[in-house]
């Protein structure tokens, strides 16, 4: 089946441009987690949200969570690999399975983490964004995973059922559930298949294909490097989307180059803050309803 | 005094604003009303302001109101007739008196009305927009009010007191306190010095001076025509602002041509809905933060 948007992020970006859409009775799916936003949920005091003064992030994020149920929205908790302009639809690559959708919007949020050297050079080459799509090509073998949040811990956690043993590498500061995982890592390792490596990543090297990650105290060796981040880089989510830096490059009403693709949220500029990401998603979800019905 | 930012207009644009250049300690003063907007409370349902599922414009305004309360955020209700971009600050002339800002922010909303006939022509020569900035003109004097909202129901009171008569035409449908205002005025115009000319405004004629309106039934003569809407059109307030149609021109970041000058809400133009206004609103504060840093 073909639906008619494809949303992927679920942000405040996201969830507004879901809001929007499915009441504009448009057939949806959106990409993301149940819990919403991870940056979101973790904000202490949000001040400047006009008519929900002074709440938690994580009061903010139920705010949405029941609004999306009111309204009948689930979320898709599958990642978004790749995304393919096709002309008339997108092909949409998401936990091993392919989507399609007549327009697309892009609420995924910005990555603020520098690249690790050598990783660009690899990706696809024995360097992967998602273990649950590309877990399969190591099975029996041995990867690496390097990354801070929930979502690198679970494909750790995944891969080891896959591979013959996972070295899970921290990059940077850890988020909450991921440091009581961590945790859990450290005391059951020898069982779990999991080896927890608390040095820092500094470079991804290899022949042909990528098999070893330099760090501060030494090398490892591995048959696949996945490195997990909060959100990817818009131009190598969409090949051929037009980027300015770590942002892409959209207009007031919220198009990017591609036709029928949209963007919203942190992942369109600055400033990065909850009640604009919301406002863009409002007119990303319209730009694309205006899109579908003129196609 | 010499006001950080002046923010016109109390849709959710300008209330989006005013929080967030408050909460980054900008000494401001906001324009508007202190019901917030007419537009708004008047809407039965809103379904898509993400966090308040399925609230009524009313009940969307009173959270507006707390949070504005919450911050001590006063609203200055008079009306801003002119703005003048004076290089390194700007001159709001609002109900007779003149205001100064670093930066000014336009959040005063669409006009939807077409202009009557001749009013562009007459603007400043018999026709004004703003009966409490040029009512002191028509002292002793005959006035006609054209306009549909509770404001222009007020100032056609306001100018009973100041001037030999006053007659009201409604331009198109009464808004609800208008409404029943009108029945007021058909009861007691004799008393008020106010009458009621239930007839469609179409053309503004005279000499040098504006003096009569042909309304569908006839002409009437006096020697000031005031014309209220819910906004006037962004370029008659601000002088050399870049336009396109109904709306001033803006970048994402919600720049005009003018330095120090941004715009946000429905005079950036569409969609026009709530949660996309609260959203540029914030942006228009934060890029307005960001000019006064730099100036």
């Amino acid at each position: 089946m073909r639906y008619d948007i494809a949303i992927i992020g679920t942000g405040p970006a996201g969830v507004s441009a879901a809001i929007t859409a499915k009441i504009r009775n448009k057939n949806i799916i959106l990409f993301g987690s149940k819990a919403l936003s991870d940056k979101m949920i973790k904000a202490h005091r949000i001040l400047n949200y006009p008519g929900l003064p002074d709440i938690t992030g994580e009061e903010l994020a139920e705010h949405m969570r029941e609004h999306l149920k009111s309204l009948d929205i689930e979320v898709t908790e599958k990642q978004v690999s790749m995304v393919y302009a096709m002309g008339s639809y997108f092909g949409i690559q998401a936990g091993g399975e392919m989507f399609e959708a007549t327009a697309c919007i892009l609420a995924g949020g910005v990555s603020m983490d520098t690249t690790i050297p050598g990783e660009d050079n690899y990706l696809g080459r024995g360097v992967s964004y998602c273990a649950t799509c590309d877990g399969q090509f190591y099975k029996d073998k041995s990867a690496i995973v390097v990354g801070y949040n929930e979502e690198s811990v679970s494909d750790a956690e995944f891969l080891s059922k896959l591979c013959s043993k996972v070295y899970f590498i921290p990059s940077g500061k850890l988020s909450g559930k991921a440091e009581m995982l961590k945790e859990i890592f450290a005391e059951s390792h020898e069982k779990a298949n999991i080896v927890l490596i608390n040095e820092k990543p500094l470079e991804i090297s290899g022949g042909l294909k990528a098999d070893t990650l330099k760090t501060d105290c030494g090398e490892h060796k591995a048959d696949g490097i996945f490195v997990i981040r909060d959100a990817v880089a818009p131009d190598k989510l969409i090949p051929g989307l037009k980027t300015d830096g770590r942002h892409a490059v959209a207009d007031l009403q919220m198009k990017t180059n591609i036709e029928g693709l949209f963007v919203c949220g942190d992942a369109a500029g600055e400033p990065y803050q909850y009640i604009k990401a919301a406002g863009q998603g409002n007119t990303a979800a319209i730009s694309a309803v205006r899109y579908i019905d003129s196609v």
